[in-house]
């Protein structure tokens, strides 16, 4: 039996409440927090910086698996419960390294890439979401302005259910430049609009492009949104005057899904 | 200028808070707390119990909208952060009284009903969204069991943007008979389901029709999943096992909506 950590004064488990609660902890380290037993599962290899679990996880035999693969630290349930932000914690518990995704790589995984391109989205349930539903529907890579939500937040990693391990990703810290380098790549650029000029089923998504969606409040800015082909909007009943970002980038995904499946 | 309450012990403050926090007292009284100028705004006539504002809104001189339609309370601020959950009030919040709807009358407000049937949802955020979406796609009612998160919740309330007001809805203390009442109608019912028999784009939605949606982690149940006339499926890639339940509602009802829109 290995030795317990029982204080959270050392220093490994304050660093872990560190990377939990800050996103520059996270961007110095380059590293990120998964929590529960699925996402430690699905996390692909090499990914791994350092594994704890909780006594109580010890005691329950479930060590196996998670031994196998790496040499997990063992925590008191008190200092494993001070480590995470979940009410009801499995148990384990693993430091991971950051991914590193540039453009041009993201651009050659596909025959035929679908981009979504996210400004200033500031709800980090809204981004998980996107990132669950993106895999779902095949779009091919994600890039955010970097005053987008930190992706490697705990409530984003959460509601991405493992998205986050398999859908490309990054930071643009210019995203109008990365816009335009799309567009001369040949991409064809939408733009969520709330007054866009057609219906978002009207482009066409066969072809390597990308679809810009805006803040929750505010939508796209205008010069990001000037870079558009086409802004396009969601029609909408009643005297609805928006929807919720993720549910307006889960239609727009799922339009050009239907169509590169016809 | 009117009287202050400047104590959160005084019993109508203390009643604020109970409506607020507890599902019960909501049931009791038959009321429902919103928050903010919008939510304020667009409150259909006849259905404002009591309006609150806080001292500083009243000295801003906002007070004239409010003092048309209402006779409000004013109390400190203090006293207003006390009765509220938002971080950053903005000093006005009404008592409302709930719209009572029931199922023979939400079917005859539309030639061709679309109804979405809500099992066991537990998220207040999800539940928020999908009213939200469904105002937007053209809904025209939602039927929800019992055991689903309470509406009322001022999480599902703020979510809606108002759609709240706007899209009739009940709660069905037995929803298989409910579903069963629809199908004697002629509604024809259609079922998420991971494992539907068809995508959720080959039904006829032009008819009158449901669309049953489960709860979060376990999907719909069986007894009520048999009762559909078709399971669908929506089509997903990679290593993606479900989708947010608000983004499953919103695929579907866009589906319903654009065949509608046709």
């Amino acid at each position: 039996m290995p030795a317990q950590i029982t204080s959270t004064s050392n220093s490994q488990v304050k660093n872990v409440i560190a990377l939990m609660k800050k996103s520059k902890a996270r961007m110095e380290q380059g590293l990120f927090v998964v929590e529960g037993i699925k996402m430690f599962q699905e996390l692909p290899d090499g990914w791994v910086d350092q594994v704890y679990v909780s006594e109580s996880f010890e005691a329950a035999g479930s060590m196996d698996a998670v031994r196998k693969i790496c040499n997990p630290l063992v925590v008191t349930d008190k200092v494993f419960a001070a480590m995470t932000d979940t009410c009801t914690p499995q148990g384990v518990l693993a430091l991971v390294r950051q991914p590193v995704w540039e453009l041009e790589q993201m651009i050659s995984l596909s025959a035929c890439p679908f981009f979504l391109i996210l400004e200033q989205l500031q709800d980090p349930g809204n981004l998980g979401t996107i990132l669950r539903t993106a895999e779902a529907a095949g779009c091919t890579g994600i890039v955010m302005s970097r005053d987008t939500v930190d992706i490697y937040n705990p409530k984003v990693i959460r509601s991405t259910m493992g998205a986050v391990y398999r859908v490309p990703f990054f930071y643009a810290d210019r995203l109008e430049e990365t816009v335009i380098r799309l567009r001369e790549k040949g991409f064809m650029i939408y733009g969520a609009h709330l007054h866009g000029a057609v219906s978002f089923e009207c482009p066409d998504y066969k072809v390597p492009c990308a679809c810009m969606i805006g803040n929750e409040g505010n939508g796209l800015t205008e010069p990001l949104a000037s870079l558009a082909h086409q802004r396009i909007r969601i029609p909408m009943e009643g005297k609805a005057e928006s929807l919720n970002a993720a549910v307006s980038a889960a239609l727009i995904m799922y339009e050009a899904y239907r169509q590169r499946r016809e």
